[in-house]
């Protein structure tokens, strides 16, 4: 059985939902608030970060591209044409290029700050970080999404996913980040018809569902959150 | 034929050229300034990075784990004992966590604020960022580094090698890493025996011999960089 510590509002979590949505397995969901660095978490994740999966009593697998990899290793490789990993290693690092773009990068530049300053705050107590959301840094990620959403739009205007030809864990990475993006109503999508189109295959997936009925305390989401038609 | 973009002061490109070292790789070597943000360079790679490899007129792998990746499954498979990386999904998570931590974690850190502090800033035009070193970036940065010497001291007194009883692409990972911070004489190898016992072992080996006859333009090396036994 496979366990996960997470947060739906973390990319690299919802990352590793999809994945496990795909592939059709079980997992039990523990939801873990970093800014507490909970001494058991700790000994499990030094650097802290979500998510975290652990496979019957194995060790920890630390974070969302290195558990995609694990999950390709030891799933993926049975799935014949399910597989969300190409064949040929140029191909792969391809896929790996955009899965890192979409969930490090973009969630380094943009969806780390907004969600830290319009949903984390809400529930750190002041000491911790707590408190009014600081405009300057909503402003700074706001202007970095601008540039990752054109090459969002680029890429899916010449290609028919994003890393080629099929569905890969890139298309997975880049769902599971715009989607806490979405939930915020960060998201122009009027400004990019060839994402929207995307993301709304992407969206009609049955691993998307449980992601969509999801909600954070406090912060409802934008009100076609849920729409497959949107 | 291979092919990579680097430079002597980027972890992720030390990273690669000791894995290239280690598979008795021959590659071609070319230097690139990523502050310059040269046109061909960013249509090769849009985020900029370094390192960018080539194999033959092939697509750009982009970035050092994932060109670590690709010559795990180019060359790595093949070479049975002298593989860097283990057998068991379990153990790769780990090196993987590890190699992460090294060549970003710590990089973003440390070794990027000090590199461009004491060396990039005397090659860059005022206008592009140039001009005299932040003192207050230099000490954050050295503030950061103790927590991560003694966790790499921790990792040497406890295990073999970093990701357990095999030397794996995680110890190169650290010691390239390691290996710009004690260039700029930034490693205090006296507070961690059994952290400078490991780099020992790490340096002898024959894949670490170009690196450390290397040298950048203006900045000397610390007296002892290049001594094994130091």
């Amino acid at each position: 059985m496979l366990k996960l510590y997470h947060h739906p509002m973390s990319a690299a979590s919802r990352y590793v939902r999809l994945l496990l949505g795909e592939y059709a397995e079980r997992c039990e969901l523990i939801e873990e608030r970093p800014w507490e660095r909970r001494r058991a978490f700790l000994a499990m994740n030094p650097a802290a970060t979500l998510p975290v999966m652990i496979e019957d009593d194995g060790p920890a697998i630390v974070g969302g591209i290195i558990a995609g990899e694990y999950l390709d290793e030891t799933r993926g490789v049975f799935m014949r044409d399910k597989r969300l990993m190409p064949e040929k290693p140029a191909e792969r690092a391809e896929v790996r290029r955009l899965t890192e773009w979409f969930v490090d990068k973009l969630d380094q530049e943009v969806t780390r700050y907004l969600v830290r300053e319009r949903v984390f705050k809400l529930d750190m107590p002041k000491g911790e970080g707590g408190g009014a959301p600081d405009a300057s840094a909503i402003r700074a990620a706001r202007a970095n999404f601008k540039h990752h959403f054109r090459y969002l739009g680029w890429l899916t205007e010449n290609r028919d996913w994003l890393a080629g030809p099929r569905m890969s864990q890139a298309d997975l990475a880049a769902a599971a980040v715009i989607s806490i993006l979405d939930y915020l109503g960060e998201v122009q999508w009027d400004d990019e018809p060839a994402a929207k189109d995307w993301y709304s295959r992407m969206k009609s997936r049955p691993s998307f569902r449980p992601l969509l009925t999801e909600r954070v305390r406090g912060v409802p989401p934008v009100q076609h959150y849920a729409d497959l038609d949107f």
